[in-house]
């Protein structure tokens, strides 16, 4: 049982720490923007990593990746244009082309090498790439988003990494501004929002008041298990842009043309009540 | 950052690991039955460990001591006489007493020296203890529930560690027939019962096995996060004799007349809902 043999990511600000058995460390790759590595473990398949950082598990990312789309999707009335922030490893990207009336998803991640690993260690997440309505583009989403033409978008998925660095951008007004303006009205964007035990009264709260400041009417969280990210316990925070983000196409969720491993129509629905000491930190 | 100043656990056969960085060790006890270590964490308040097990957290406890004692407390119509089996930092026993209705609840822990620290280290766990309507033994639960009269018990929660070890014969069928002799008609039992992710198509599935085998009619798993357990995401299953555990007071879990962090009636008709990949696990 010595460290050798073990990825442990020691979370500083939350004092807490995730760990899993490996085999082999498979590939180390210095980008212009961060420092990529492919492990294999023994227990959850392979492990991407980014500048130390656990990014995605070949086991439990179905979680993450579920809980990034279905919501947001099955919230609008009609979602044909989706743009996602980040979500290099593709795995939002299949999620969102599982629905039919999609008519073009547009992925930008600043760094293609996230892509290309995901194609070798994770082709399962990588099999959309190909579909005529995909388009993966490898520049900054936070300038795209800037220079995008206003009302041109139905749903707005950032799948960024924590708001620390080059992700810190994607939690402040300024970046909900541009997103506000290029959404058409009843749009929403979904945004990753950390742990529901650490992050309830900090980033949570903050990223409630950021969307709202920057004109978004609608906000709510939804919790979700997510055993590879800190506390094991992860949310997504939903904004409407005159739409009402707590109601959803029950119907449509429960008749989805598409299998899942985690999403349902009744998850979404329990996902929507938050526990009372969540309440309390957002009110 | 010092592997000096950080617990870590390393769950062997899941291949995972938790940690909680530490201020200091406060205390470590050989008992007759185990090894009981006190920690002060940065950020999690007091750790208490078992043979080098995470078992309980001052931060995180809320959720599992919540959920495995409201949500079959609200599953059975009228929980007079209730029995913790393990259990022994006293935490499943102060949510059981907030319950009006409850005339006695008798603990069951084998090793006085976990509520002795309990009470040290966590008092607000232990806030009940002299409630007159608690009892606490310190005797061998296994053979007590082997001695009970029959048919004089409404709800039996089996609070215990992993099934491996002095708490693996808490899961088996032998047990839990003794555990079916002991309810009257309409009682329930839940036991802990690991994790979603790692243990659905295992230690899960057997468990139901298990306690239809011993007669009861109904089981149903409830998922529920725990960051401190492995993966952050734990259950709890029951079972009812004679009695449909997905079925529970709706209006009186939402009329009740205590605080609660986690639990609601909502939070608990969401946790009767499991993930397509669990349903598969359990069919």
């Amino acid at each position: 049982m010595s460290d050798e043999k073990w990825f442990v990511e020691h979370f500083d600000s939350a004092g807490t720490a995730f760990g899993l058995r490996l085999k082999a460390r498979l590939e180390a790759v210095q980008t212009e923007y961060q420092h990529i590595e492919m492990w294999d473990t023994d227990t959850f398949g392979y492990l991407m990593t980014i500048d130390g950082a656990t990014m995605v598990t070949s086991r439990d990312n179905f979680l993450y990746h579920e809980m990034m789309s279905h919501p947001v999707l099955f919230s609008h009335p009609d979602p044909k244009r989706v743009v996602i922030i980040g979500g290099g490893d593709c795995g939002t990207l299949r999620e969102v082309l599982r629905h039919p009336g999609v008519e073009q998803a547009t992925q930008i991640d600043i760094d293609e090498m996230v892509t290309r690993l995901s194609e070798k260690y994770f082709p399962e997440l990588c099999e959309s790439n190909n579909d005529p309505r995909a388009e993966l583009l490898f520049i900054d989403g936070v300038k795209w988003m800037r220079e995008c033409d206003a009302g041109s978008i139905d749903v707005i998925i950032v799948d960024s990494t924590d708001p620390v660095g080059p992700a810190e951008g994607l939690f402040k007004a300024d970046f909900f501004r541009d997103c506000h303006r290029v959404l058409r009205d009843g749009g929403i964007i979904v945004q990753q929002s950390e742990s529901p035990l650490l992050h309830s009264v900090s980033i949570i709260r903050d990223l409630h008041v950021n969307m709202r400041e920057a004109g978004f009417t609608s906000t709510q969280t939804l919790p979700f298990p997510q055993p590879c990210y800190p506390s094991g316990w992860w949310s997504c925070t939903m904004a409407g842009k005159g739409t009402d983000v707590t109601r959803f196409r029950e119907k449509d969720a429960a008749a989805k043309p598409f299998e899942t491993q985690y999403y349902t129509a009744d998850i979404h629905r329990g996902a929507l009540t938050l526990p009372p000491f969540m309440k309390k930190a957002l009110s």
